[in-house]
């Protein structure tokens, strides 16, 4: 028997990781099926074939691709429990600008100084990687959760990026905590939330595999 | 007094004319600002601090960024009028993906061969473009409207590159009606919709200002 929810994922993937912050929000018992990226699953490529990438929701047989997307059907299907995207149209749209922001700036400004060999580009991608940090930080302001008090649709789409932070911080030789305090706060109240902890993975084992692939590209 | 709904735009973008055709769906009254983009104006710099683009929607004082998040944010505030987003969670997950494909795959590959010189890249590009189209005409097969018989969301993140289409076609050397008939009609029965035609611009005069800015980049 198949199982009513699969998860096509890879473990250290922060887009993954929003997939299981949101199932285990709901309370969503599922399937964790781990991909090999050089070698992807006939299921994956026939459950993706646009993008070919995880992480890949299936539920009754049918793909959700793309993170955010899964995240806000999870919260559509599974009404009962754990809202995640706030109810207002206005606080709906601030949530999904700043999940955007998210995977159009920090995540590709990271990608540049992890993959790519020093040199002017990537100290300059450093310096935006933090700025973008901090413009996050101002937009939570002093509360507890990005939505106010209650942890959400945003939350999820930030934290997971905290199972990177060891490596960013090692790679982009700053320290976040240093940066933006509140921040780190914030990720710490995050990381409470069994939700959350359960569903990354340890910062030093996401910074092991990005040292072995870092070897692998040449970068270091 | 202020309007209650102001839209900073720029006439040949296809992201701000998503907002407009969202906006005349819902039958919204609206006051439209041109920006000269060379020259942004302290409204839009003040209203999109962190990207400093069009469009921005001002409601009631208040902005909201990026046209998809602004098209959701209409659909989910004036919801009497025009449904745009699909009612079911899995139909909404399919409009949000290929929407969100339009603006990574297709639309940065026109850029591409719009504002490249010739080479194998540009080349690469314009064939990657078809393919996408042809996937988009796959997704829509034989319904009227992507979302079946009704004109919606994923309708307006498509139907706004109609406008560019001339240029594409000039520029990169193809007739997407002979690649994509089915998709070429589809683009013929929403610009038989007054709110779809009187949103965007004549295809021709969309090609002019590419081939001016073309000139001033030094591809031509």
């Amino acid at each position: 028997m198949t199982a009513e929810v699969i998860l096509l994922d890879f473990w250290p993937s922060m887009f993954g990781m929003r997939v299981r912050v949101a199932l285990a929000e709901k309370g969503i018992e599922y399937e964790f099926r781990e991909e090999d990226l050089r070698n992807k699953s006939p299921l994956l490529l026939e459950m993706n074939p646009v993008h070919k990438k995880i992480p890949v929701l299936i539920h009754n047989g049918k793909p959700v691709c793309e993170s955010l997307v899964a995240v806000q059907y999870i919260d559509e299907t599974w009404k009962d429990k754990a809202p995640l995207l706030p109810s207002d149209p206005y606080g709906k749209a601030q949530a999904r600008f700043w999940a955007d922001f998210i995977d159009k700036k920090p995540y590709e400004l990271g990608k540049k100084f992890l993959w790519e060999k020093q040199g002017e580009e990537v100290e300059a991608a450093k310096k935006e990687f933090i700025d973008c940090l901090k413009l996050l930080e101002g937009e939570l302001g002093n509360k507890p959760y990005f939505g106010g008090e209650i942890f959400g649709y945003l939350d999820i789409a930030l934290i997971t990026f905290y199972s990177w932070f060891y490596a960013y911080e090692t790679f982009g030789n700053f320290s976040i905590e240093a940066e933006c305090p509140k921040l780190i706060e914030w990720c710490k109240r995050c990381m409470e939330k069994e939700t959350v902890s359960k569903s990354l993975p340890d910062q030093r084992k996401v910074h092991d595999v990005v040292t072995e692939y870092r070897k692998v590209l040449g970068v270091q």
